[in-house]
């Protein structure tokens, strides 16, 4: 490599650390340091195929994925001798999965989400080519389960395929698993799936007391969670889980790797599941505990603080996500805020402190006084 | 993290650094270093969405990602004005999009593949739902041309999707793209798709003089080439290209992240792109060709050191990769070899040398000396 490049890099690094200071807008945890595992980033890892077979392929973390997986399947109540999942490239593949399992298990099925729902859901569905409709939802983000229930009534012979948030990308809202069944029980749905995007709530509700229920006890058949978003992780990871009697299915056997290849990706990340490993024996259930309540407090008080100042904001409960108008673009790029029609959020992760709340609220107090007060 | 915990992690490590040393089953370069690269597993690196579009997010290796497409699109002639891509976590994502592509242009399109496709291929079909024809493969594993006519003639109404491999898994044949344009011409097909799978020689091939084309000018649409094969890497990555014309049509506009997302994956892996850039700033163009000269160089050399052993062994023209008599499981899980049928093979990847194959040759005749001898 020639200095030029040498120097780029270094550049690049440098505008990277300073960027990294006002990163609120996102649901990403950057206070994480994994370098006690870059040795291993001299191996060229692979967990290709199944977690919970064993691979000719040799150079893999399955075991440590599997303590992950076990962990997960532990904090969501799922049945510890029926379940299955792996760690995934991050939500969209586990979210991909889990309507790839139901697409299977009903190929005539609808999907039923909310228009609140990540936009990568409707390409996910797009790609498995399956029928779907879009439930309103109501303005705290949930979905509306009068619309659910109306879309439902005129579509009754396919079985449904809710996909459930928990929480929404923009107003971190919960749709309610209890209210979804409610609906499917009053109109006598025999037959349905129900997969639950937890990329963030995965990890903060579990540990938040009183939070809505959302695990394989209340009739969830999947669920996908992220790694790089409350853990925090230096590139995009998660989990899927799922029920293992519906895995079987899709799965064929494949001579090549000695192994039964059941996931999305063929080659597959060795190295995230070591770090999700790591995260999860640093912190252990407490730890994460610790923290969640750490930045659900954050949340209360930075709405608080909005509003003392003028600026009209708003949370859900148990929710980490403030909601406020959308300021300017000049705002909305300095603070990285991820944006949407008349809105903006801040997601009170770990790295967000009462400083970096004051300092937002100044910007955007001095950026547009009038708007904020007119 | 508990001493125990410590101690597993440094056993692991050191398990998995003696593993690496008998490492020439799989197409996996194991000779890397990318230390200088670990400070930005800092950083939350998310190259969500288009790599070709600024996003609010941030903190990204946009800027990386796309030096890296373009010098693959160079290297495999892609119009520079027309040609579209990213940086995928690993082949089967790229294969996926080369196919979702093409069914989005040809909704009743039928795939062709031979039966030497790497497994993932027919589950990504599944996953996309699409119509398919299997091919025979010739005893070489490149697929039979007059089979495909007799396929493609009874199914003339439907717009061919041809997958074509180069090479395939186990025998690293090559497709020919001027043969399947051939049966195409015959038959008068006005309209089809080409995808190539390049997971390995896409890294290769174009290395290599006198070898196939299968670039962009031959008319191929889209190709998957793999980053943690040729190149070496510590976690799956591959690129992939389409025409740019042809990507309009899966778009969709995203203002959560302010980009065009046109990725199969929403989040992407920041990592990668740099990890490639630097591989490719390190080796260049005359770099790369001289480590694939040494490939090919070792691959000749141990067909015939196999040969004069007694063990029938051979190679396609232009592959790093030795077939041979699929020995015991013994020896199979020693070297980490990939086995199918009653074959298994060995890939000449930078760090095999003569010394290498010596041993294996010294080992398989130790094991089963009678079987090889008849």
């Amino acid at each position: 490599m020639n200095k030029s490049d040498t120097k780029k890099l270094k550049n690049f690094y440098e505008s990277l650390k300073r960027e990294k200071e006002s990163f609120i807008g996102y649901p990403v945890n950057t206070s994480f340091d994994y370098s006690e595992l870059f040795e291993f980033l001299s191996i060229p890892l692979n967990n290709v195929g199944d977690p919970f077979s064993s691979s000719y392929y040799g150079l893999d973390s399955r075991e440590f994925e599997r303590e992950v997986l076990n962990w997960f399947a532990k904090l969501h109540n799922a049945p510890l001798d029926n379940y299955w999942g792996y760690v995934t490239n991050g939500g969209t593949e586990g979210n991909l999965y889990g309507l790839y399992l139901a697409r299977e298990l009903y190929p005539k099925g609808v999907v039923y989400y909310s228009q609140d729902t990540h936009y990568s859901v409707s390409k996910n569905i797009r790609v498995l080519n399956m029928e779907n409709v879009m439930i309103k939802s109501r303005r705290n983000g949930e979905m509306d389960y009068q619309d659910f229930k109306d879309m439902l009534s005129s579509w009754r012979s396919a079985p449904p395929i809710i996909f459930a948030n928990v929480g929404t990308t923009m107003r971190e809202a919960f749709d309610s698993v209890s209210e979804i069944k409610k609906v499917l029980k009053e109109l006598a749905i025999p037959e349905y799936y129900i997969h639950v995007d937890a990329a963030l709530g995965g990890m903060t509700l579990p540990f938040i007391e009183g939070s809505p229920k959302f695990d394989f006890t209340t009739g969830v058949q999947s669920m996908s969670i992220s790694g790089h978003k409350f853990i925090g992780s230096p590139m995009p990871c998660g989990v899927v889980l799922a029920l293992k009697s519906n895995v079987g299915r899709v799965s064929r056997a494949v001579e090549y790797v000695g192994s039964l290849d059941s996931t999305i990706s063929g080659s597959r990340n060795g190295f995230t599941p070591i770090l999700l490993w790591y995260a999860i024996k640093r912190y252990g259930f407490n730890g994460f505990k610790k923290v969640v309540r750490q930045c659900v407090r954050t949340a209360e008080k930075a709405v608080r603080k909005f509003n003392e100042a003028g600026i009209k904001a708003w949370k859900n409960d148990h929710s980490i996500t403030v909601i406020f108008p959308r300021p300017s673009y000049k705002i909305s790029k300095k603070w990285k805020l991820a944006v949407q029609d008349d809105i903006a959020h801040i997601i009170c992760m770990p790295q967000v402190d009462d400083k970096t709340i004051d300092s937002i609220i100044k910007d955007i107090l001095e950026d547009e006084p009038k708007k904020i007060f007119g």
